[in-house]
């Protein structure tokens, strides 16, 4: 382990990502953060913009074009799609390494990558290089990449409610692999939108991008590759009225192999050592609120009719499915404890 | 059309369907209310308990002792299971009619009803002639029914999402039919409770019942009877922080004899003169409070890729789900225009 | 009351206020929407905005340029502040009356407003025939007025709980008047804005405007010109996470003439034959919820220690608040029923 | 500071101020936690009931009648009001502290405890010597407490605002004190009940205690106290639709001594070494969510007309209003870091 602290940076310090990185890496023990940009608001201090951070974060919003990231050891890029495949290349020259939030590193195929995100990546090779970033599946990986996706929030949970089944090869990939999927609305990001607002999406919920979602090539490009297997996938998510919080209800076919398996141990072994996986005991369920603020994971199983399986995963989706994975992913890259500046219990109620 | 007003009687005012059918029944030109019973709180104006009620509803809470059920053309029981099937008897006698909100008349199959509702079934002959009280599916049957099982809320949509299909034999069965199902808290209904507390139920939500709901046999009753087959049903009920709203979000497999079909059209002829079902344009998806206190019911289709198709279904669980259909079916039994008393605007924020 | 139904336009109806008037004009026995205007969604219909009012509104929004708003025997202002002065006075000569739900017409003094709304008032002379809009303190005045100034959402709180003793000359001006109130979030109105994002509003409360609201000068100069008097008027708007209804906890100090009166029999006989404002049995306070979706406004009475007497009043800060209130001036001008399109039962829970 | 762990004991861990203390006390550096009892739920891991802390917390609730409370050096009543009298006098012969989060020992007066609270109280010599457990005011007393009183959640608010007012005698005692007070739901507490249902709850708000709130003689006892002087004190509570938090908006007559003083400054001086009470710069206002989760308080001034002032106070009601508090006066009792197990970051969104 480093004896000194990890310069980080972060570019785009202002949406729930950015705010949320702050949060985790205040009280973090072994990082300095060095800089934290915003085009818009550069001079104001951070914790001016939010007051949450008052005594904790002393840092003043920079410019991007004043600001030398290249002293950092670390940049985070807590921007809208298309900002890090921009600067990536440079900040690797000087060796500085780079944890992208947003998705311009998460999808392989770039021809994928401009369907979905109507631009052409800027920098293929290095995306070619980039590790997508779940520790609890790429862990190796990700100790000494210089690039990491970090993945987006339905996906994580939909991987890691299914990579044990996968990794066995238990799903019978006949049938449909089904994410019904349920997200918070911090999900929907800090800006100015009339959808969002509380008076239209409080005491109210709706299903959304059923014709298409982005992550859905995200999650079917790693399904398959988990499975080594072609599989068809569904994918619907909702907008749920609440402020954090990500439910994924999982519903597969299982395998005839999968009869005589004992799903409950597997789960459990697979993630015997994960500090952030829990698997709940059988017939326990999870609520969202069991994990708000802390990088948790928590995954129950329910056998169903006809060889039916349902999964249910719950997470933080500013935590695990975003800002605490990145700080995880960092702590791998930087060999330092993997739950430092994570170690936040869960705020209930 | 009668030309005086319908006799009205609620047993069991004091809980959110009871409350509910006043709101609805206080504006509702052909009804006069005649008791409300309650055991508790006898002798309380039920507008002390329901200030919203105050100038529309000046009845007081009778005792069911000394109230004579038997003057009233039709009774509601919105109480505990057990509690209509034990009266109901006594008030056919006097040529009152019933529609029960509980689940006594829910299902046809004793041997069901007593696993599920853990009580012996006190009249199985009167069950035999109760209609199940969806007046899109059984006008006919409601109009000459003495007692009515008003449906369970998942179960209203679930069945009208399916109905154009089930009816014109268009589902694989090969594969489950899956209901991934979401309700606000009012549907827990209004008993003290901590599961069900603001500090526990905001900023919240799980799934429950995974291992049995008492609304699955229900559907699973409804859904083979429809479709003169066997099939499979898995269904997932989730709760959601909003105060009202269910949506249903259901996935089946197409039969092949499907591919030719616009489903779109089959959906919209269907439910073409069916005032409170209303079939949304292709790509646009519903949400809960586009119904909210009003007794519409909202669909969107959306193909998946396999043959799959996903049907989203929105209603307010009280109103459509509850008290709203309750009405629905005794304007049907009573000859009265099918909207009195439900024409009410959804509000919207 | 005429025989025809009025003809109604509406300027600005992709607001709030302007899809509330919408839901309530929607059942309204009397009235004819002829049309709807909206610059940016010209050619859209408005159900498909507003999904909640599929089925009640054929309208489709039309460009106020191409709009004959003449032909209309009254027209809503539901716009920001400054639209409806400009076409007030073409409005009029053509024998059109104009309820504004903005500001431009709520200060008679052109200083203040000049002060509070940063525009020149272009219409001084329109301004001073028009009549605040508060049925229950101007009735007569609106019955022949063909301007009315709807008020604001606080003021028509803070007025009716204070008339009965301003009226009587109940309160010690040497103290301040101090209205402590809160708002539900739909307030803030339907516009892109971060600070009013479900994911800032939910689970949070603050003060806003302390040294300075809109409100302040309004309620300032009504309070004078009903006491007849100079006084001091203290007032701090909250927001509250809440989508509607407001409540404003008004403290005051009592004269020494206040001594010997019947407080609570002043209240119940000053509003007895006021449909829309119900004075609260002593000891019994309001909730917000009570009038949810209604044009009703709830007051209680407590007295306090050492002279001071706390005054809460709730109400549904669109209806009475706004849109509700609008109806009520219209029904008043137009001699029709003051309750018609108003006789919505709240919504509870 | 003691090199050994303070051996903790919670006596009634299943209410809300239970939880919050395990989360706090969990991360806690120099606390042992020995037993946490529950008289209804002995023999269940915490962590079953609170999932929250899977991981972080391994005690089973433990049967109060066998559970050796003496062997701690601290115990905490998070008990309904009247357990920890009944049990104080027994642990101090043994040497344990105890810190009562309930009313037990906050009104110095028995005649007032005995009407506010329905009880006589048990042991008034104990009383008597028992230290209200405001860090800020009574730091060295608490130093050398045996027995803290945990202040109820409003009073900290109002008295943390008003104290630099009052030790400079700053306040015109002719005019009443007025706190108008609002607080999110779990300040009701972890109990069944109807009232508090989100269906209930939500989208809704209300008054409530005018006519008596047992906070109303604590603070107004502290008040006196503070000021060496009779005053007069108003205090409405109000509940808002939130999980946590509370803000107080007081408002107070300015003594003409203040006339030449920099209120602002004043403030700014007298909490300066306070690290949990954060004195915002002149024109920002706090929101409650920025301290969620937090043990700070935050305070806003503004000038009102007429040599009023306002004061806007915030906090976490469960944590500076409760747990939070208590763990601080635990710190401050035992010589640790005042801020051990609290620099937890506030949650944002």
């Amino acid at each position: 382990m480093l004896n000194k602290k990890v310069k980080v940076g972060i570019v785009g310090g202002t949406g729930y990502t950015g705010v949320e990185l702050l949060r985790l890496l205040a009280n973090h023990p072994n990082v300095e953060i060095v800089a934290v940009t915003s085009r818009g608001d550069a001079g104001l201090p951070v914790a001016d913009m939010f007051p949450s951070l008052r005594g904790y974060i002393n840092v003043v919003f920079s410019d991007p074009e004043n600001t030398d990231l290249a002293e950092c050891d670390v940049v985070f890029f807590a921007t809208p799609h298309g900002v890090a495949m921009n600067q990536t290349p440079t900040l690797l020259l000087a060796d500085t390494k780079v944890i992208d939030l947003a998705a311009d590193f998460r999808l392989q195929d770039v021809v994928a990558f401009k369907k979905w995100y109507e631009m052409t990546h800027s920098c293929p090779d290095v995306l070619k290089e980039a590790v997508y970033g779940i520790p609890e599946l790429n862990r190796d990986k990700i100790k000494s990449a210089n690039v990491i996706a970090n993945p987006g929030c339905y996906p994580t949970t939909v991987l890691l409610g299914l990579v044990p089944l996968l990794e066995q090869k238990l799903i019978d990939f006949s049938s449909p692999i089904i994410a019904d999927a349920k997200s918070g609305v911090s999900g929907a990001g800090r800006k100015a939108s009339v959808a969002t607002l509380f008076a239209e999406a409080s005491d109210n919920m709706k299903a959304y991008g059923l014709s298409g979602h982005r992550h859905h090539p995200e999650i079917d490009a790693q399904l398959k590759q988990l499975a080594g297997n072609e599989l068809q996938f569904i994918f619907v998510p909702h907008l749920i009225p609440m402020i954090r919080g990500m439910l994924s209800t999982l519903y597969i076919k299982l395998a005839d192999s999968a009869k005589n398996v004992d799903l409950q141990s597997l789960y459990e072994e697979r993630y015997a050592t994960e500090y952030f996986v829990d698997v709940l005991p059988q017939g326990v369920l999870p609520e969202t609120r069991s994990v708000r603020g802390s990088n948790h994971l928590r995954i129950a199983l329910q056998q169903q009719v006809n060889g039916y399986l349902t999964i249910v995963v719950v997470q933080d989706n500013l935590v695990k499915g975003a800002a605490g994975q990145a700080v995880q992913n960092m702590n791998v890259m930087f060999e330092l404890d993997e739950k430092a500046g994570l170690d936040v219990v869960p705020l209930m109620p």
